[in-house]
C-alpha cells in the first residue's frame, strides 16, 4: 500500500499510534500546535535535517534505522547542552509511492530512540515531495534546574574528555561503501548511534566548563569547540580506542583506523573539558588537556581542518 | 555567488548577522542547541515545511516573500493556540547552486516577519540538495500565563467567529495561475499572508472555546474544529467580505469567489468559538453559529469535503 493510496489523513491515522508520548505533553499532535510542560522556563531546542541520498540510503539502512538516527543526533545536541530530551517535531516531506509501511517504521525508529528518554513526539507535518524523503526533527529539552554547558567555556588547564564511541560510524561506512555488510557491530554503528545521553547531565553536574556532540568529526568538533573558548587543545590518539573490528576492518580496507578516530563524524559521542582535578566516572575518560594559544594538536603535531562542509 | 563558492561556513557568516533577535534568547546559534527562555512551564511548538514546486514558486515569490510566508505559518499556528511566538528554528535544504543572495533574502523575510511578533531566530540546520529547495521552520511559543485554546472545546450555542483575511491568497494563486500578475492586493496576499497574530492571545483572553488558523480553506478547518469538539457548525456566506478585487478578478476568471472564501487556504485567518454574549472587539467578527450535530453546513446546505489532502 503506498502513502498516496490512503492519503494523508489514512497516513496520520497510522502514525499517531505509534508515536512516543511523554507526561509533559499538554496538547500532542493533531491540533495547530502541540503544548509541552518545561518545568524551570529555559527550553533547549535544536533542529537537524536528513535528505535522502545524503544523509542516509535506502539500501543501506532501515526505516526504522533512520528514525532512530534522525531522533538520536537531535536528541545528542541536546544531552551536549546538558539538557534531557522531552519532545521531538518530525517534518516529512514523502513522495506518494512510498510504501505507507516504510513510513511506520520510520515512526517506530523515533519511538525505539526516544522511550529510553522520555521524550515524546508531540507534533510534526506530511506534505508530498517529487524528489526523495527529507526529514526535519526539531529536539526540546530541559535543563531541570542545571546550566547550560555551551562550547565556549573551556580555560586552560582544563582536561578534554568523551564520552561514547568514537570512529565507529566512519568505519561501518567505509565497510559499506566497498559494498561489505559486515563486520555487523560497525554497520549498525552506522546505521543509527549509540548516544550516551546520560552522560551530558552528568557532565554538567561534574562541572564541564564545555561541551559538543561529536557529529563531524573528533577533530572538526575539536576545533569548533577550541575556537569558541579561545584555547588551544592537545589530544593523544594512545587514549583512543581501536577495537579489534574496527583494526580487522581498516587491514581489509587497506586504510588507517586511526583517520576514522579523529575524523569519522555520526557517533554523537559527546566532548567536554572538565576543570583539572575532576574525578571523571564511566563514561567519561579523558582525552587531551586545553592549553592556551589557538588549534587542535594531535601527539603534538597541527592537525590539519578536516572538517565536513555540507557545500563544498 | 553560489553557496557551493562560499561553503557551508562561508553562508554561516552571511547569515547570523540577519537573524531577527528575541531576549528570550540565551543561547543562539552556533552552539549545539539554542536556550531560549519560555516562562511559565508551557512551550507552545508547531512545524511546517515547504517544498520549492509545491509550496512556493521561485517565478511567483521572491526569496524574502518565502521566508515571511514560512515564518507566518508557523507563528500562526502559535497564535491559533492563544500563544505568542518567542523563537524559531529554520532548517534549509539548498541545491549547492543556489545564489547567497537569495539565502540572505529568505532570512531577510524571517527577519521582517519576526521583528513585530518579538520572535528570534536562534537555530537551524543547512543541508546540500540535490533536487530543490526544502524549508522546515518549527515556531516555539509563549502562553504568558493563558490557557491554551484548543480545537475541542466548541460547545452548541457558542458563536463562530473569524480574524484576518478570507479568500485572499487563494484569489491571488488563481490570477497567478492564469498568468497574471495583478490586482496587486491578491497576488501580494498570496506571496505572503497578513495574520493577525494578536487575535490569538485576545481570543483566548476572552473566553475563545475552541480556536485554529485557517490553513487548508474555511471549510475544511471549520470540519476539523467541528469533529474534534464533537459538534455542527452553521455558517452565512453572507458575513464573508467578497472585495471588489476579489469580486473582479473572479469576473475576469469566469469563476464564483465564493469558492475562494470556502475552500481557499493559506490566508491563515484566525477561527474561534466563543460563548453567545461575549462582546467581540475588532479584528473578530461572527460567520455563524455552533449546533448539536456534525458536520459543517453553510446557508443551510451541508459542505462537501474539499479539504485539500497532500498526497491524493
Amino acid at each position: 500500500v503506498t502513502v498516496s493510496e490512503i492519503g494523508e489523513f489514512g497516513l496520520l491515522e497510522r502514525i499517531f499510534p505509534r508515536l512516543p508520548v511523554s507526561r509533559a505533553t499538554l496538547v500532542g499532535p493533531g491540533d495547530d500546535a502541540a503544548l509541552v510542560a518545561i518545568r524551570g522556563g529555559r527550553v533547549v531546542a535544536t533542529t537537524d535535517m536528513l535528505v535522502e541520498g545524503r544523509h542516509f540510503r535506502l539500501d543501506w539502512s532501515s526505516a526504522r534505522d533512520i528514525g532512530r538516527k534522525a531522533a538520536a543526533q537531535n536528541l545528542a545536541d541536546v544531552a551536549a547542552m546538558g539538557g534531557v530530551g522531552v519532545a521531538l517535531l518530525v517534518a516529512l516531506a514523502l513522495p506518494a509511492e512510498v510504501d505507507v509501511s516504510w513510513v511506520e517504521e520510520l515512526y517506530d525508529g523515533f519511538h525505539d530512540e526516544c522511550e529510553p528518554v522520555g521524550a515524546g513526539v508531540v507534533g510534526g507535518d506530511l506534505v508530498r515531495s517529487e524528489n526523495g524523503i527529507t526529514i526535519s526533527v526539531t529536539a526540546l529539552g530541559s535543563m531541570r534546574g542545571r546550566e547550560a554547558v555551551t562550547r565556549a567555556g573551556a580555560r586552560p588547564g582544563d582536561v578534554v574528555a568523551v564520552a561514547g564511541r568514537i570512529g565507529w560510524s566512519a568505519a561501518g561506512l567505509a565497510v559499506l561503501s566497498r559494498g561489505f555488510r559486515t563486520p555487523r557491530a560497525l554497520v549498525d554503528a552506522h546505521r543509527f548511534p549509540q548516544v550516551p545521553y546520560a552522560a551530558g547531565p552528568l557532565a554538567a553536574d561534574l562541572g564541564a566548563t564545555a561541551m559538543c556532540d561529536i557529529s563531524d568529526g573528533l577533530v572538526a568538533d575539536l576545533r569548533r569547540l577550541a575556537l569558541a573558548s579561545g584555547v588551544s587543545i592537545e589530544i593523544t590518539t594512545e587514549t583512543l580506542e581501536v577495537t579489534p573490528q574496527m583494526r580487522d576492518a581498516a587491514q581489509a580496507l587497506g586504510v588507517d583506523p586511526v583517520r576514522w578516530l579523529l575524523d569519522g563524524g555520526e557517533d554523537h559521542a559527546l566532548l567536554a573539558t572538565f576543570p583539572a582535578g575532576v574525578e571523571l566516572p564511566e563514561p567519561w575518560r579523558t582525552i587531551g588537556r586545553v592549553v592556551r594559544g589557538r588549534g587542535v594538536y594531535v601527539n603534538g603535531s597541527p592537525s590539519e581542518d578536516a572538517g565536513f562542509d555540507h557545500f563544498r
